[in-house]
């Protein structure tokens, strides 16, 4: 982890790593948090291996949508899930910047660990650059990671 | 694989997967055989697992150095190598394109079979358009990786 180049969010939350480890990877569930509102994810797929595709579409309150395609790199059930949009499925090279709502690539892990009967929940961002990094924080990562991982403990909780 | 975006190399070697992969994982082999001569390999640093680093110095014969960073996806011994040049280290989106020497990403696997006493072995580059691949195709990706494997089964044959 690399400050100047990585954005972190740590919380605690009060549902199991099995739960998010499903919310995360289970298409049903990740279009009812993954965005948050009003904007919304009408689109999933997850080729759950390293190597597979992670695609999502988000759509904007004026009905706009974006395309988010990526790939897995590290999928270890209920602790740690890793994938990137420099890479597209089966490891290809993405094409190019990948849309005007995210115009950098990086690469994601979700740690998950057990905290009493919730879960310790970091998510690491890791960026190629200062300037990527500084354009993700002004774009509100903290607040759009919060608010979309708020929505995740409110549908996943009691499940 | 896709033949508009991929480079394939398939080769019959007659050194089994075990001495090709030490070649391809130990960086004293490395040096001896990664870079077609008159150039030369005069560093490489290996990581090996999925987020290591990969990176190697090539050396040309007017001595000017140039630099090659990756990252290792899938280490799967004496069967499976694969990494790509648009990962750092512990999978970060590489900065920019990579040098005057190598202007396009690529994530290339090499398979190793047992056939014989020796190896089939096939390297597959895939590129994120048809321009990287026609570009590969041009600066010479079948006469340069083809050299290397020769230079490879001579330095290793009999190991």
């Amino acid at each position: 982890m690399d400050p100047k180049l990585d954005l972190v969010l740590e919380r605690i939350v009060d549902v199991p790593p099995e739960l998010v480890w499903k919310a995360w990877t289970q298409p049903e569930h990740v279009k009812h948090w993954f965005t948050p509102r009003p904007w919304t994810t009408p689109e999933c797929q997850i080729d759950l291996r390293p190597g597979g595709l992670f695609r999502t579409v988000m759509r904007s309150p004026e009905g706009k949508d974006y395309p988010n395609v990526g790939c897995f790199l590290e999928v270890l059930p209920n602790r740690r899930l890793t994938w990137t949009n420099a890479l597209e499925a089966d490891f290809r090279p993405t094409r190019g910047p990948v849309n005007e709502n995210c115009p950098f690539f990086f690469t994601a892990t979700i740690h998950m660990e057990p905290h009493g009967t919730g879960t310790k929940y970091t998510a690491v961002v890791r960026h190629p650059d200062e300037g990527a990094r500084a354009k993700h924080a002004e774009m509100g990562f903290h607040e759009g990671w919060g608010a979309a991982l708020d929505q995740l403990v409110a549908h996943m909780r009691g499940r």
